[in-house]
């Protein structure tokens, strides 16, 4: 992140073509993912570690009223939900107007941007990424891998009085290692209004402490994890999902060009109308407030909760915080299929809640059943039968994995990768679209192009080839 | 925009690799940008039938008092002023929280997403490109070179009860064009609330009926249109910005990597303090409401004013609208130099009130000095000296542009491209980089990188390579 001295390129730039670098970058992170066990951490030990720090870091959780949350209040004047510092988030009301439904819901505002990052090492010339066995209070099994720094700026900054962040410093200058990936991407937009994070890895050659809830994985190792239900978490899962593997994800001849997947993309965003307008929390519609949570009248969605939280080994020792709880089990779900001998996924432009930008690429399906429970089949998700009902070696993946811990309570959803038989239609309705991993792989270089489900799949997906 | 039939893509994918699309692509372009005149319509009447179309679209804007604006009004709660319809835009207050400062003021809300929209034909082998000559009430000289096509949401879905959008079937499926550039760029984030419009360019096979206010040009042609003083519009030089050009902007070795750009944008976008908070109008502070304007507490930086504008030849003939009337000409300038033989633009992650995304790529100045005026040189915006007092062949380019005379009333800048010595400094300041022309072309490609002032510089330069 800094800037060469004068003296490297006073005789010309320090750098060959962005092509070369990029190939370069790519072949470094594909021998890592190549590499499926290491003397560093070995395969035997990781499941070990990970169930011992689960004892180290076991937690309880406890639904409480409203009342006892501690530093938390509602606004006397709009009855938003927020901290007394003004920090960490707010709950707030939004209504959204699309071009087929008005609605109101609580949603979360949390202006600031976070990092996740992982630190990134050469052992035997073969990067190992340091990931965090991690407690996060919503977390159905406590302890979850995460990315070596999972931190809001509030957290950074101190604003929590808690304990200084655990290897922050190699993601902030002057101390900053050497960047391999960087760009800010976006969380769930049906919860969160315009949240992102700062998806990192950086490289370092200096040997950091060795601490009891950190260890050294290849890329090859974590993709093994990302097999298992509840294991790699959310933050990890989409810093992984930027970073670019080849040769199975090189550019070769895609259904569309680039150019029309773009295009594609803008159109939605440019003619889809999503207006989103603050509203006091005391004032959405539809929404009920009791004692210990707010819910949606007709008991769908998600309910907001308050809960106290007592840890034995984190920033601070014990807290309350509000949570929200979704309601059932998500399905998160890409159909795949080979063109022309290529890969391509088939993408869903999709309006969210609480998205900056519109739309982002979405996977097939991205849903939770039990909210269209009573609807006639005409109503259901499209292609859901296709995305639940596909068995067999058609089925390259099928995993359920939480979401963030953080901020969500027991968020799960199945995530799963199905290829259909090549005479699947290949003409879809308009905000489909067929398209290859190597450009879903492009467009995770840059800001806002993927939602944080389709990044999940994304990372299972290039663990699998 | 469609997709391709099946029997097209039954054998195979029916395209390249995305860097071969892309070549082939930026060889059509630059194949245009060599053509400096053409007998479609040669040089020697461009001119004469500009000055033509300002005979006939002669206007007349009056500044009016606000009571006498018709279906707009000042809400009686906010304050906020708007249409009776709900659409167009709102004048709002917005209150800012950075780093450094804490400010409110008013800003245009205008969420709708509008096209700018380029239709592109070959003539004999050569690209050119439909541009209108039209009128906006803020322009200095009535009537500017815009794209084919410039129209905000409201305008095409009929909301202004107008005559038909010229062109516009070729953006809007089933009869749209062959896309070859798609993206939505920012406007000015000093003055609007998050705005974005799709930049666009669509190439069309069809002989579509020649108007008196239409005419097709090359890229060379309109390159050297680029070098007088208010002829193109910002909204034609915005799309120009986003067509690649090759081979003087070919990827060759750059000071910094694109990883390494894109990590210097995002760190400052991550780390940097971006509070936008909505303020009933009449709650702002430090500016005051007039019968006829709504200015500065101090008559600096913009006033909002009320306008009847009375035109032979628009949509609809006549009719009155809010203006922003900036104070003060502007100065936007990029300093230039080669770093090892490849030409490199000083870039600034500027943070602006109104971005969606914190910081964009701006130019290396871009003020208006006469707010600095009372201040010490400590405090006058970085690099400004440089950029004034370059002189002599240094000077790459240096034209008075208009902003867009739809929404801004005679808001002018002078836009400035300056060499510096080889000896200039490669070390700047943290929220500064160099970066190549390559670099800023791939960031053009995709949504929200480089600001609007940016995109004109862009593609000033592009027109002097």
């Amino acid at each position: 992140m800094t800037l060469a001295p004068l003296t490297a390129t006073a005789t010309g730039s320090r750098h060959g073509s962005d092509v070369t670098d990029r190939t370069e970058l790519i072949r470094r992170f594909t021998r890592s993912a190549a590499t499926t066990d290491s003397p560093v951490t070995p395969n035997r030990a990781i499941l070990s570690w990970l169930e011992e720090n689960r004892r180290t870091f076991r937690h309880e959780v406890t639904r409480i009223p409203f009342a006892d949350l501690a530093g938390w209040r509602f606004d006397a004047a709009s009855g938003d939900l927020g901290h007394d510092s003004g920090r960490f988030f707010t709950v707030e009301g939004l209504r959204i107007h699309t071009d087929v439904h008005d609605w109101m819901q609580p949603i979360i505002n949390q202006p600031e941007i976070g990092i996740l990052g992982f630190v990134a090492k050469e052992f035997d010339g073969v990067l190992h990424f340091l990931m965090q066995a991690k407690m996060e209070p919503g977390n159905i099994n406590s302890v979850q891998l995460s990315p070596t720094v999972q931190a809001t700026r509030s957290n950074y900054t101190g604003v929590h009085r808690g304990r200084p962040i655990t290897f922050l410093e190699h993601f902030v200058p002057p101390t900053a290692g050497q960047v391999l990936v960087d760009s800010l991407q976006s969380e769930q937009g049906a919860w969160f209004l315009r949240k992102r994070n700062r998806n990192i890895v950086v490289e370092i050659t200096e040997e950091p402490p060795e601490l009891p809830d950190f260890r050294w994985l290849t890329l090859g190792q974590i993709h093994r994890l990302l097999g298992f239900d509840d294991v790699v978490n959310m933050d990890a899962r989409t810093v992984l999902s930027s970073i670019p593997l080849g040769p199975r994800v090189e550019d070769q001849g895609a259904y569309q060009s680039l150019t029309d997947v773009l295009s594609w993309l803008t159109r939605v965003r440019a003619t889809s109308e999503l207006s989103q307008r603050y509203r006091p929390l005391r004032e959405v519609e539809g929404w009920q407030l009791t004692e210990d949570r707010i819910r949606h009248r007709e008991g769908r969605y998600f309910q907001v909760i308050a809960a106290a939280v007592s840890a034995a080994n984190r920033e601070v020792a014990s807290w309350t915080q509000p949570l929200f709880e979704p309601i059932g089990l998500g399905v998160t779900a890409f159909l795949v299929r080979p063109i022309g001998g290529v890969l391509h996924l088939l993408a869903h432009a999709r309006v969210e809640a609480g998205l900056a930008n519109v739309a982002e690429i979405a996977p097939t399906v991205q849903c939770c059943p039990d909210n269209y429970a009573d609807l006639p089949p005409s109503r259901q998700p499209r292609f859901l039968t296709e995305a639940l009902t596909t068995t067999g070696s058609l089925v390259r993946y099928n995993t359920v994995l939480s979401e963030e811990g953080g901020r969500f309570f027991e968020a799960r959803s199945r995530y799963r990768i199905v290829e259909v038989p090549e005479d699947f239609p290949l003409d879809v309705p308009p905000d489909f679209a067929w398209i290859s991993v190597h450009q879903a792989s492009t467009l995770l270089r840059y800001d806002g192009y993927l939602n944080v489900q389709a990044r999940t799949l994304i990372a299972a997906l290039l663990a699998t080839l």
